[in-house]
């Protein structure tokens, strides 16, 4: 079964995911040192029956990012790998079914030093024969739950998440709903990896996270949630849209905690963590922070589940209505936590 | 370098490729049971160094032919291999990098038994790692050449193909030329499937052929270009296009015959020739032939080629013409030679 889906903004016209994700890039430059150190000291090609390599990224979404990834990835192993120069590398984009993986494809870098393949389908699933992975990276893609808790829709539940888009705001019950439907998640992801995955084989994995003991109304991610929900309780107030639509939708995105992911990855036990680290995804993004390209960023990631949700005519009103409240935003971005937010995942098949 | 490509018609329309191919799908079936007799008499999976079997569909266009033919053979593999239960299989449907991928993924078969992957580029190149895959099938792809000979487009050259867009009514060193041509391509895709098919691997080859002694115009393919030439000439007279514009245009599309493919395959030197055969790919189409339906079908094919060289205004205009010569269509298409049209090659990799 094919999870609901909601692609990034496909394309590269001004609202698409591909003219949207500096700050994505921003956290990966960051992280390429650090994924060069993990290859270094974690990946040895002599595991391998073959001299064929393969990577795949999963959540790669339409590009420019997934291929900085997959070049500094295979970098790193060719520089720490002196045998690897007769090596052939595959790379797999995985992607929803519905990513624009026509847009992926035309704008592949045409240098690059590997074989293509696209995998269309939910990483909530297996998606690769047994065994046949040597590496695998996801990049600011774990964090999309597969669904939107049921609970939450529920009048008679205590999660039911009226008013609200998320549990930045809400109560606790609403939180502990997606915690679970996280857990489940990530079961059938790290199962589906321990088969897919030789042993020895290598994931890294790059989420944003909660620090242990903060909440997440105080993450800069948190706040953007807090005022897109403003926007759409003011618009339901002048009529645009119905109260009925905005308590029967839930962002369906959640930030685990470091302790959440290592308990997580230890209940499946098919990987040993390497390393796992919180940094901060904006020490390397230079200049200060725009908040109007902060709010794009936010449309080109939520535009197709909040179209789906509501239709495309009340997209550009939302995302108005956020914008005017930039300065508002940006006293309380100011004032977030940010120092670590970005989970940094070392893993091994064992 | 990616070849010059020329992707059938994507989506869903009226004139898509996927609505407008039951005729290669009448061939598919034609095949169904020569494929089957050459996996059971070919194929057998001890060969293999992991339970994995790697397919590969090259030229595969955005389907709903490329899943019946790869069901056909996953299934010809597995009726005849009782090893083959434990064995999972990976297909990858492969086109040029323009092709509609969108569409070949959102229209998968729910029900697939194999893992999934989509490889763009040209099949003039390598497109695989060294011995990665066990299987490969081509269904009427081979026929598109890499790029149009520069002698037909040259003024100075005995190969001038003026006035003409391809060599069904034009002189011999024209069709010398695109004999040429092909040659060159076959020669590189031989050599790369070369590299990438492990030692006892199996490629079948579909393709339209040209049968020994017969020459091109006789063919049904012949008389339908012929008559789309003169439509392109009427509508120079009419002034809709220019002289010019015809002069430089030529049908990137070649018939190898028997003998052709032969010595070809013999040339390269990586592929025994289990078996050679000449069809009639008509044979199992049920009921009279549309011509309408068959300009149609030529319009999927050509759409995309036609509107890069002329332009998308005249495109409706070429084939209400052409539509509108049926019965003289239909006439010469009575008397073509019909009887074995379709080349059917099974190859394994020595």
């Amino acid at each position: 079964m094919e999870a609901k889906t909601f692609p990034m903004n496909g394309g590269d016209g001004a609202y698409s995911y591909t003219k949207n994700s500096q700050y994505q890039r921003a956290s990966l430059n960051a992280a390429k040192d650090m994924i060069k150190k993990a290859i270094v000291e974690n990946f040895d090609v002599t595991f391998l029956n073959s001299n064929i390599i393969r990577m795949a990224d999963l959540g790669c979404s339409v590009g420019p990012n997934t291929f900085v990834a997959m070049q500094n990835v295979l970098e790193a192993i060719v520089d720490s790998n002196p045998a690897s120069k007769i090596i052939e590398f595959q790379v797999f984009f995985s992607d929803h079914i519905s990513n624009d993986f026509n847009t992926l494809f035309t704008t592949l870098p045409p240098d690059r030093q590997y074989f293509v393949a696209g995998v269309p389908g939910s990483f909530h699933s297996r998606l690769f024969p047994k065994s046949s992975l040597h590496f695998v990276h996801s990049s600011y893609a774990l964090q999309w739950l597969s669904e939107v808790p049921e609970e939450l829709l529920d009048k008679r539940s205590v999660a039911w998440n009226k008013g609200k888009i998320h549990y930045t705001s809400a109560s606790e019950p609403v939180a502990n709903a997606y915690a679970t439907q996280f857990a489940k998640d990530m079961d059938i992801f790290f199962s589906s990896r321990a088969d897919e995955i030789a042993s020895g084989g290598m994931m890294i994995l790059i989420m944003p996270a909660l620090p242990d003991e903060v909440h997440y109304s105080k993450l800069p991610a948190g706040v953007l949630f807090h005022f897109l929900e403003q926007s759409l309780a003011d618009m339901v107030k002048a009529g645009s849209i119905s109260k009925a639509d905005v308590d029967s939708f839930n962002l369906p995105v959640y930030s685990a905690t470091p302790k959440e992911m290592i308990r997580l990855i230890e209940r499946n036990g098919c990987f040993k963590i390497e390393r796992i680290e919180l940094n901060d995804p904006r020490a390397k993004f230079d200049g200060p922070l725009d908040i109007t390209s902060l709010i794009m960023h936010l449309r080109a990631s939520f535009e197709g589940i909040l179209t789906k949700h509501f239709g495309r005519e009340i997209i550009d009103e939302l995302f108005k209505r956020t914008i005017d409240k930039s300065a508002e935003i940006s006293i309380q971005l100011e004032a977030s936590y940010s120092k670590g937010t970005q989970l940094f995942l070392v893993l091994k098949r064992k």
